[in-house]
């Protein structure tokens, strides 16, 4: 494995790219919340939106700390991430936990494997606003609750969370081009060298986490 | 002073109300916040409406503690909150933080009022949700710096903030009209035996932070 980079400029653009993340989350969930059959429901997810915008706090915090203003890390990012969540806006609420589900697990693999190519202390700041793993596990209870309920709603969701991969894969190309050039090699430089491995990685514990969740891959 | 009332259907009432304004409160500053000039100001009001949810999940822990489903103690609720919220949509920046500085005060004065009517740790409970003053002052600045923008603002906003008013008191008569019983009792129980006084101090600190705001009552 390589030595680590000093916090510089790829280090500023992950930052302000998970940082942009956690807000545009923030914003989708609460949104999609409305969509809850109850109150109850309706508060967990409220409740798993604002558990990002905490962590957005601490990202804007360390980029502040850096000398870099949070809106000009994240502006390069803004086109693609609003064009993630503009494309997969869910229609009920089976579609707005499956969305959380697979967004927040996505993030959170692309983040471990990012982290260590990172020095301290924005090593242990991208592990810290990994999701805790009582939201993952509400949102699979609710999407095992719906296919149990109808198992025809299985082959939806299936299809909707292959859409949600896609729709993420599409606009991660996006945010590689927009990219100035550090961040990709900032993930070039860690152990994934081999971006195919990586890829093969991410897709292998999406698979299991549909299975998990009673969907299809 | 009357002696406070012991955890009663009062209370129940009082939390399932409070609650429900959190968990709506949280909803619409989130959705308000896609109105916000920049990133910066869009994070701020969703970490308004975050403080929210954190409140919520205390007064909903609190209710589980009493023996009552959070759902059921806000389902009188729901109908007049919501109402409120969908006849005072923000159509731009400055209705959208004149909203989260009108609301959240009117809510703490009515806390503030109610809280000592009720014994421990209810009374606590309810003073601890009041809103962080920082949060007043970034919406307060936010107007004035609207204002100061293009000064023609201030009677657009001092209109609107009278129209906010005059919703949540409509909506409130029907809050009372929904109560069954307890909770009317409860506010009539503490020092606030005059309801038309109750009224006159909480119109009174609205047209103090109306200009406080730089807007006319």
């Amino acid at each position: 494995m390589s030595a680590p980079a000093p916090p510089g400029p790829a280090v500023v653009d992950l930052l302000g790219l998970v940082a942009l993340g956690e807000l545009l989350a923030f914003e989708r969930m609460a949104a999609d919340a409305r969509l809850a059959p109850d109150l109850r429901r309706r508060a967990a997810l409220g409740e798993m939106a604002a558990a990002e915008i905490g962590n957005y706090r601490r990202l804007a915090g360390r980029l502040t700390a850096l000398g870099v203003l949070p809106d000009d890390a994240m502006a390069p990012y803004v086109a693609p991430l609003q064009a993630y969540h503009d494309s997969t806006e869910p229609r009920d609420w089976a579609e707005a936990v499956t969305k959380a589900y697979v967004g927040d697990a996505i993030t959170d693999d692309f983040l471990r494997e990012i982290a260590v190519a990172l020095t301290e202390p924005d090593r242990q700041l991208v592990l810290d606003v990994l999701h805790e793993s009582r939201y993952a596990e509400f949102a699979a209870a609710e999407i095992r609750a719906a296919i149990e309920l109808d198992p025809r709603v299985a082959g939806r969701l299936s299809m909707w969370a292959r859409r949600l991969v896609g729709e993420a894969l599409s606009q991660a190309g996006r945010v590689a081009a927009a990219d100035r050039g550090a961040l990709t090699a900032l993930i070039a430089q860690g152990d994934q060298v081999d971006v195919q491995a990586l890829f093969r990685r991410l897709t292998a514990a999406h698979t299991e986490r549909m299975a998990a969740a009673g969907l299809n891959n």
